[in-house]
């Protein structure tokens, strides 16, 4: 653990206890630089900490105070959603490729964005590194590196899993085109077209289009906007509905950046594997944790292969060069035959670039600068969405990722907060796009992982008057 | 047009008009210097092409000299295929699978590899080029060159059709991840599973494997082993068969190499025009001519969209990049979601590399070297074929491509042939892989591009020992 997470969860513990209380002010870092000695660097990147976990909050220019609210308690937190209890037909495409297609202007401010900025990434050290890797690469590797995948970076994947504690063996693994790639693929060795498959509500747009895509149904499974899947509410759907699979997203959850407490992922496993339902877990998110820890996979707990955890570098990485994964279980080698199949190999210079930064530079340096700069955008984004915002709007506050989900009073649409951001250059993913029938639509997804982005407050200050002028013209 | 291919064409038409007779011997490499004052290689390059032709054979050490039989006549031609006269469900993938696990080690005579050897192809250039071109990338291209993928390559691409009098707009134009991935998406947007798909016997196994994968049934075309599609069998099938879509190769194909005539490229167009089926066309070895003429895709008659091109830079430029493509034609928009939705983006480090060879480098000189390799290796093939195979044997001589396709009289199992062959450590693909039933049993298709496996002679020989000890201990 660094410095800095121990002082930072030493004033979380100080919190907590009531030593500390909602108004005080925390110590500056001259004080405490005299103080301790610690660096000014280490108090700044517990105090961020601190801030995205909603512990404290800055004030301009005087500093980091206690917040009035804990985080499990803020009033702003959402109520669990509510499914519905027949399963859909998925025809959802039209919107999200006009939303997505929106989002991809260079000129549009890009909360509307699924992807985290670009600059983020070291993508000048992965170009050199392919460069090397490239020259250094046998003719035969074009055929040797074929689905399942490059062995080498295969077996570093591997290694990541071992360092959570969970044993995935390179065998059970398939290199795929990023996780899209992974989770259709996971989709098809599991289903036939018409099948049922359980899915969160809201869920991922991709999932819906996923499962529109292959002819399957979707039914809904309550999702609470902090602890995820609710258990009961399976149980419920997986005795009234033929489930074939599960397709969930257990830790920082899109588009609510839910994670299913650890316990609650042990009883998942546990219920789908005595029900024999696979579940494909998409967990592109994970490394991208606000706190210390990294919350584990649901396939931490599979011990008999019922698990396909989907994985991808796209976020954590390496946006662009295509490479996700799948630890498969027991459908590793079906799975494999897929992927030939359906793409023969996934592209060999993107492979051997990851594999020489993972063997070659510090992935875990660059993971906790990446954490760092997402958390501290979380806290920019909440705190301006608390200034800008109408009375009653709601938000997340989850603990990893880009991403948080904002619930405005129910006479807000959010198709026309979409459609006047628009006009002002702005991007804003509408709750419409997260549902087969649309339903969530006075929710938007707001992605804050821009920080170099200069326009950021602005925007936020014009969604915020966009907000008000409808909530005002309706109410 | 070059100096060699003028020289090969002045001797075909002697040796059409009768100017040069059936054994007569061509000019040695010094004379033509002494009386035309051309270069060696210009004078081997023209040999090279007619030899590849069928017009003349090297005698060892002795020169070149007239063939007795002009190609057209060859008395080792094949008979058209017979297609089985009721549509199949597809089941084919474990033998396929089994035999492309056999082909990938390393230390296995290549010749039942699907790809040339990639020794053939300018990875270090390639490498060089993507360092660049990864420096030079601005990371907001990680989001703008998503799917269909990055534009300056797609009008690449578009002006490659250009040069063969095509006119592709590059928004009709989606980069894929290889030509595979290209098949599949225009099967999906042309097909409902349980649909009947119109195919080539024998046909491609890939293309059996694409149609297993989504549930799609098989309707057999009869096949000419050197003109291609019988277009009356397919206006039978078309009668007696409620067809979605054909998935043809009109260009060199796999695994006969038959090419169809230009007219009846044609009238292919129009026949499915008129009958508004979709064709998908696999032209990935259109670039690997012999001769002097890249024979037009099918793609050059279609006037209303109805043309899938599918393109890959996999056998002509950069294999293990994973670049292919379609030209989808009315279906460009559909196929580009579908894309997005199955697999996001393809790789861009590969896309890049790829433009920059493009716009600095030469194209056209490697594809002249990497087209008279192949035209080379298959004249020495057909030779070792014709010298250790046993009487009975036939064989296809196509103009293009890298394989050849040999049928053994019909006691001999090409299976056990291969079987037998892999104990001696060569691969070979034995012709069960190139029909839903398995019915070409007493074929194989052959690999000969692998022109610097110093192992190729002696494993003809073997080859020909195994074949000869099974026609024996049946005959």
């Amino acid at each position: 653990m660094h410095r800095y997470e121990d002082y930072a969860n030493e004033l979380a513990r100080q919190i907590q206890d009531g030593q500390l209380k909602p108004g005080d002010r925390l110590p500056s870092v001259r004080e405490l630089k005299r103080q301790r000695g610690v660096s000014a660097s280490t108090v700044f990147a517990a105090y961020y900490l601190l801030e995205s976990q909603g512990y404290v909050e800055a004030r301009n220019r005087s500093g980091y105070y206690v917040r009035h609210k804990s985080p499990a308690v803020a009033e702003t937190e959402l109520s669990p959603s509510v499914p519905q209890t027949y399963s859909m037909q998925v025809d959802i495409s039209s919107l999200v490729f006009q939303v997505l297609e929106q989002a991809r202007r260079r000129d549009m401010v890009p909360m509307g964005s699924a992807f985290p900025s670009s600059e983020l990434f070291p993508l000048d050290q992965l170009a050199m590194g392919m460069g090397r890797a490239m020259r250094r690469m046998e003719p035969w590797q074009t055929v040797e590196d074929l689905s399942p995948g490059n062995p080498a970076l295969r077996q570093q994947i591997a290694m990541r899993y071992g360092l959570m504690g969970i044993g995935v063996s390179p065998s059970e693994l398939v290199v795929t085109g990023g996780a899209m790639e992974a989770l259709n693929l996971a989709l098809e060795v599991t289903t036939q077209p018409g099948d049922v498959v359980a899915i969160e509500t809201p869920a991922f747009y991709a999932a819906l289009q996923a499962l529109e895509r292959r002819g399957l149904r979707a039914v809904e499974v309550q999702t609470h906007p902090r602890t995820g899947i609710n258990l009961e509410s399976l149980k419920d759907v997986l005795d009234s509905h033929p489930v074939k699979a599960c397709w969930f997203m257990p830790t920082f959850q899109n588009p609510m950046g839910s994670t299913m407490p650890d316990d609650a992922k042990a009883a998942l496993v546990e219920l789908l594997r005595v029900k024999q339902i696979p579940l494909i877990e998409d967990d592109v998110y994970g490394e991208l944790h606000h706190g210390t820890r990294r919350p584990p996979p649901a396939k931490a707990w599979d011990r008999h292969g019922g698990v396909l955890h989907c994985g991808s570098f796209s976020k954590s990485l390496a946006p662009g060069y295509r490479i996700g994964w799948v630890a498969a279980g027991r459908f590793a080698m079906q799975l494999a035959r897929h992927k030939l199949m359906s793409s023969l190999a996934t592209a060999l210079p993107s492979q051997l670039a990851i594999l020489d930064f993972l063997q070659e530079r510090s992935f875990e340096r660059h993971l906790r600068s990446l954490r760092q700069a997402l958390a501290r955008q979380q806290a920019a984004a909440i705190r301006a969405i608390e200034q800008y915002f109408p009375v009653g709007t709601k938000v997340t506050r989850p603990e990893g990722g880009y991403f948080v989900w904002v619930e405005f009073p129910p006479d807000i649409d959010a198709l026309s907060v979409h459609r006047l951001a628009l006009l002002q250059g702005i991007g804003v993913a509408p709750g419409h796009l997260f549902s087969a029938d649309h339903r969530y639509c006075h929710h938007l997804r707001i992605n804050h992982g821009h920080p170099g982005d200069p326009r950021t407050e602005a925007s936020f200050k014009v969604l915020g008057e966009i907000v008000h002028h409808a909530h005002k013209s309706r109410g």
